[in-house]
């Protein structure tokens, strides 16, 4: 009875939380006139799982690196899902990517001078690294924790392989920032270590957690400098590699990659929606991207965030709701490797004639849902948006803030689309990032759905309001 | 660079997601004068991942049962933690609690007049449950979805088990309100069904998921009524249960369970300090509960409650900080079975001369913080730390209303104490809570770790300024 005298205490603490919350506000027409029908989508969300279903069909096919046929079946999957959802002018666009592939090995061997075996390393190439010559390339290792180290290296730097190794700093709450303030070294790492000489890099995979998984991710050669391979190392192997450095001499890594580039291909973007009553050609845009790394199979990044995408259109379909403004769900090529989707997008000729007034991006991970990004600080939209902070209290979203937008839907914000986020507590998220571990198990599928609904209350509100 | 700039953006909108907040506010004195220790508490803690080590101690000894070998062990291995910790006057203070074992098995079987064969169906026996005769019993099976329900059966109940499947309020979006709402049928169906006749009940587990796992927890005998034996069935069990009840007559259950009570036995509560150094007599007391049901190992319910509350002294004397009231961590015993560890607590004569200011318990899973509920709504003490909003803003508490309290610290709290509790994002608490699934590794460190920073960061501030 103690047991259950602790639940109604609980549930007594969220009506009060509510209540309390409530009473400091005042009173909103626009909220009131939405609760019914905020009520009906919250219900038939949450009655079922079916974003997680959507999440694992899109999964199905595996793996969906741009310009691979993974991404390709992923393209015609999606179709079909859209099709099966009952959205309106179902199509995919035309985007054109490049191509790279991982190849078939990256294997890196410790070597030192000491009594010490050969030590293999978990690696794995970084996205649009060259490969090794064939056979490998053998050099000692140099550790640095920064661009800067690498720089200043000069000429002790050549003919070395540098091992970029300063960690996502873990006293941050936010895990985006430390991930933020680590990345430079994966995407920039190769090019400032070629522009002293080196010959390859090994960088720290970008994740809190002491594991064997490598964790890839897109680097970007300068034009200015050699292209050298860059390979991403497991934190628990990154750690022994640094433990060695300091304790022995003539510390050496083998390194043999062949990944490579195939040049240009042509994908497609996947559009679906629902077509608005009075002002169809003003458009409530939601998009994830459909492509992913290929160690996992992209499950938090991002096939959730076009289930989420999907999931809130087929809720406002499904309860026969009727937006005055078009509701659209895009599924973009090529966040991973150079956002070409959401330029093609925002490009093409079908987007003439048409406005869009919010594009929202759902693309950190498919936790449960705390917050809203919308809009710059100050503006009308994040007002607007403020408004419904009673409304999507119920849902967990404890905060209402400027932000939103991201790679994909950027080209759309600079011709005046507002951005939108939904935020979700994604204190895990670097957990799975861009590895092996970003599986359909590791979503889950009830903090997966409210992110569906509070997407499809957000979509219909504002295709009903406007901006 | 895409990907970079991506995470820009997203460090970026942090920010002024920060900025625009503080904004907002007024400025502090309080707030700023703690600013610089906040950082280092988060620095120290976040560093690290303590907490989970703690939390791994405790659930080494196994399931800690009130009143078991395990629950003993348990206490045995908290007071080394505490000293390990560096805690003062660490000492474990007497409570008379029940023991009450699970015994062997729990088995029920599902017999239908078709042709189905028997099928095995997924049960435990409910915490205080007695067992069935020897060689157990079977009967045929209602199925009804309350308490009323089976009040309205009258003398058709005679005889039959009641199998009450009722499941979780998926709709609403929050966890505890939704087991809140089906709960009753746990604590209080044996006791409805027996009135009218009924030989045993079975209940459907507490949970959203669909699986196999049976979901344990307490029950309550009414004097009235005879005792007879309750076992909760998995969801996927319960299912298929009411489908076979749906669609065939003369379906029966067999259930054999040799759980039983031992009767009353001694068991402890765990204390351990910082005295503080100018009212060392007035306490800021964090506990959690250090017995938990026998099926997992209690991680999440509630090593976690305890682990956090250990850790948050740690980081307070770790850094060297001299708190002017007295910091308390109490693990209590028995909150599953009757809370008489926080009553034992509150009356014992040691409590003589003692004020409690706040009395804060955190028994909602290990999950990240989100929100800090803390007395009354109105109280001078929700208004006083209202005005730490800004400084445990950064660390993810996106709200702070009225609220707290529990089982353990009810007794205080009626006695003065401000309730306080660090709410989680507890969407998959439910998963896991009672049932075999609750392991050391469902637990993520990082999350636990959030939840004792800001514990520590609360009760430090609190004990340095009082309420």
């Amino acid at each position: 009875m103690k047991r259950s005298i602790s639940c109604i205490l609980i549930a007594v603490l969220v009506l009060s939380l509510t209540t309390a919350c409530a009473k400091r506000s005042q009173p909103d027409p626009v909220a009131d006139a939405y609760r019914g029908t905020v009520d009906r989508i919250r219900e038939a969300g949450l009655s079922g799982e079916r974003a997680h279903r959507i999440l694992t069909r899109i999964c199905s096919v595996g793996p969906r690196l741009t310009g691979s046929p993974g991404a390709a079946a992923a393209v015609d999957e999606s179709l079909k899902l859209m099709e099966e959802m009952g959205l309106q002018d179902v199509h995919s666009e035309p985007v054109e990517v490049g191509r790279w592939v991982r190849g078939e090995s990256a294997e890196a061997v410790l070597l030192a001078s000491g009594t010490r075996a050969a030590m293999p390393l978990a690696v794995c190439a970084l996205g649009g690294s060259v490969g090794t010559p064939a056979g490998g390339l053998t050099a000692p290792v140099v550790e640095v924790r920064s661009l800067a180290d690498a720089a200043a290296l000069g000429r002790a730097a050549e003919g070395k392989i540098l091992f970029f190794n300063r960690p996502m700093d873990r006293r941050l709450t936010e895990p985006f920032a430390a991930y933020g303030g680590a990345a430079d070294q994966r995407v920039a790492g190769a090019s400032a270590a070629a522009r002293v000489g080196a010959v390859a890099v090994l960088v720290r995979s970008l994740t809190f957690r002491e594991d064997i998984n490598p964790h890839t991710g897109m680097l970007k050669y300068d034009a200015d400098a050699p292209r050298i391979p860059a390979a991403s190392v497991a934190t628990l192997d990154a750690d022994r590699l640094s433990e060695v450095l300091k304790k022995e001499k003539d510390v050496a890594v083998s390194l043999e990659m062949d990944c490579r580039d195939l040049g240009r291909t042509v994908s497609a973007n996947v559009v679906g929606e629902i077509t608005g009553s009075e002002l169809p050609d003003e458009i409530v845009l939601l998009g994830g991207h459909l492509d992913s790394w290929d160690l996992g199979v992209g499950a938090h990044d991002d096939a959730a965030g076009c289930a989420a995408a999907l999931e809130a259109l087929a809720l406002i379909r499904d309860l026969g709701l009727r937006p005055k403004r078009t509701v659209r769900a895009v599924f973009f090529m090529d966040e991973e490797f150079g956002g070409t989707g959401g330029r093609a997008y925002a490009d093409s000729p079908l987007r003439k004639g048409e406005r869009h007034v919010l594009a929202a991006e759902s693309d950190r991970g498919a936790f449960v849902p705390i917050g809203l990004a919308i809009g710059a600080a100050g503006s009308r939209a994040l007002d607007k948006a403020s408004g419904f902070r009673e409304l999507l209290k119920p849902f967990g979203i404890a905060f209402i803030g400027p932000g939103g937008g991201g790679v994909d839907v950027a080209p759309l914000v600079a011709r005046g689309a507002v951005p939108a986020a939904v935020l979700p507590a994604s204190q895990t998220y670097f957990d799975v990032h861009h590895s092996a571990l970003d599986t359909v198990a590791s979503v889950h599928p009830r903090e997966l759905e409210l992110q569906a609904v509070v997407l499809a209350v957000l979509a219909y509100i504002l295709a009903q309001e406007g901006i």
